[in-house]
């Protein structure tokens, strides 16, 4: 394979730990070479959302992806209802920033309740819902499966098969407007890893490619993944079929560590460029 | 579906903390009316293993299982080597107790390895190895899926779907002596968990139910399990799952905890017997 430039990846804001203001972020996203940037909500719902756009498109960065919708299974009616209004809004910010996704974290249990099965339907109802918005905007809709130790509190959808699954229910005949994020960190453990991404390829629904690495051991179920290359994640085979299933867009960057995000910004740029190299 | 009796269930005796010695626990677990008992190397090998076995007889319980396998990847032949010396005794020890299975925790992978696919194929070639004496001393080899938080370190076999196909490979002309150990832990999450039970029992693969719970939120990685009714797994459904598809043995109660292995041992069985009629 050929190197993994900088300008074939994005940096996902989370991995400089929300230090700066998104103005700061971006420019020092672009001058460290970086072809994209994916920012979060709290950093663009406050603020202008058209201006931030600009902002992103003068510093020469493409967006990845939008950081993303709440979670989708909740107790009442009127509860879910309140949930697609937000995610609506979302994901026409989503539009406005160009954002080639509105990443889906679904969600994970209605509080109080052991109905996981129910859950994953609120899921697909509320995509349901946004996918007609997705579609007029040209963003997609990227469902992405989260690591099982997340199935209670933040994603229900936990294997690419299942994501697929999902996108095949609300799409039967592949028009688009949902796909799937494929995250090394949640998916790296799955048995059918490599074939479920020639299935995702093969039916054009990989929306958005995420690196970071898994600690060993790890520390924290949410806060500790690694730089990659410090963990165990063989992400050079996972790039290739990747890759080999036919996905040419950018490699996002989305390292939640409390270590990385405290750490000096443009240290922390400088290694991810140099472990593209090594690591992937 | 009929309460599930304590004489229906067996006690992991790791959720008892190893706070006293064997033969004390075995009548601690039969004073209180539970059926059988899972002990663990550390409490047998250390001691006469027959003396122990005719103790737990003695005691009028049964042994759902004897835990555990050596972890199988290793870096060299002859560490592998060593392994299968270690597993080997093990099961012996198993079959003295007359245990219905050997659990096997497969291990995760090898030092410095990245590289999963190969740690699972050290797996099955270790199984291969002890599977002629598991079906000499009639004990069936019970690999059990760990939750996929644990790949890296203590197993590379994390889904019923991924053990039952090792099953296959291993004795594909179902003559036994290899089976799984469903854990409600580990596989709650699983989006093909109720099929998943259905085609174990179909195979008739299903050596042990293990139960426990998921708390929300889960605070460590291996020590915070919950007891069953505290977290958010639907054990209900799940014992029907297990029981429609014919597996009519003990439910082992396996919980691995900080707070109920320092907890009074007394006082833990008697709300493990409480939570038999309210949660499952």
């Amino acid at each position: 394979m050929e190197p993994l430039t900088p300008a074939r990846c994005s940096i996902n804001t989370a991995t400089l730990g929300y230090k700066a203001p998104i103005a700061t972020v971006i420019d020092q996203i672009a001058r460290h070479g970086f072809g994209a940037i994916s920012p979060w909500r709290r950093e663009v719902e406050g603020g202008d959302v058209r201006t931030i756009s600009r902002h992103i498109r003068d510093a020469g960065l493409a967006v990845s992806g939008y950081c993303r919708s709440s979670y989708m299974p909740a107790v009442s009616h009127d509860e879910r209802l309140r949930i697609h209004e937000e995610n609506l809004g979302a994901l026409r910010d989503a539009g406005e920033l160009r954002a080639a996704c509105f990443v889906i974290v679904a969600g994970g249990l209605a509080l109080g309740s052991r109905d996981i099965a129910s859950a994953r339907q609120q899921v697909l109802d509320g995509l349901a819902a946004l996918l007609p918005e997705a579609r007029d905007l040209g963003v997609a809709l990227a469902i992405e499966p989260l690591h099982p130790m997340y199935a209670a509190d933040r994603s229900c959808v936990n294997t690419i098969a299942q994501a697929l699954a999902m996108c095949d229910q609300l799409d039967p005949s592949n028009q688009g407007g949902v796909g799937i994020a494929i995250d090394a960190y949640h998916t790296w453990w799955d048995p059918t890893l490599h074939q479920s991404i020639a299935h995702a390829g093969a039916a054009r629904r990989i929306s958005a490619f995420h690196i970071c690495d898994w600690l060993n051991p790890t520390r924290d179920m949410l806060m500790d993944r690694g730089m990659m290359g410090d963990g165990v994640i063989d992400l050079r085979s996972m790039r290739e079929s990747i890759e080999r299933a036919g996905y040419r867009s950018f490699a996002e960057i989305e390292i939640f560590s409390d270590h990385w995000g405290s750490e000096d910004s443009a240290r922390t740029l400088n290694i991810c460029r140099a472990r593209l190299q090594t690591a992937l």
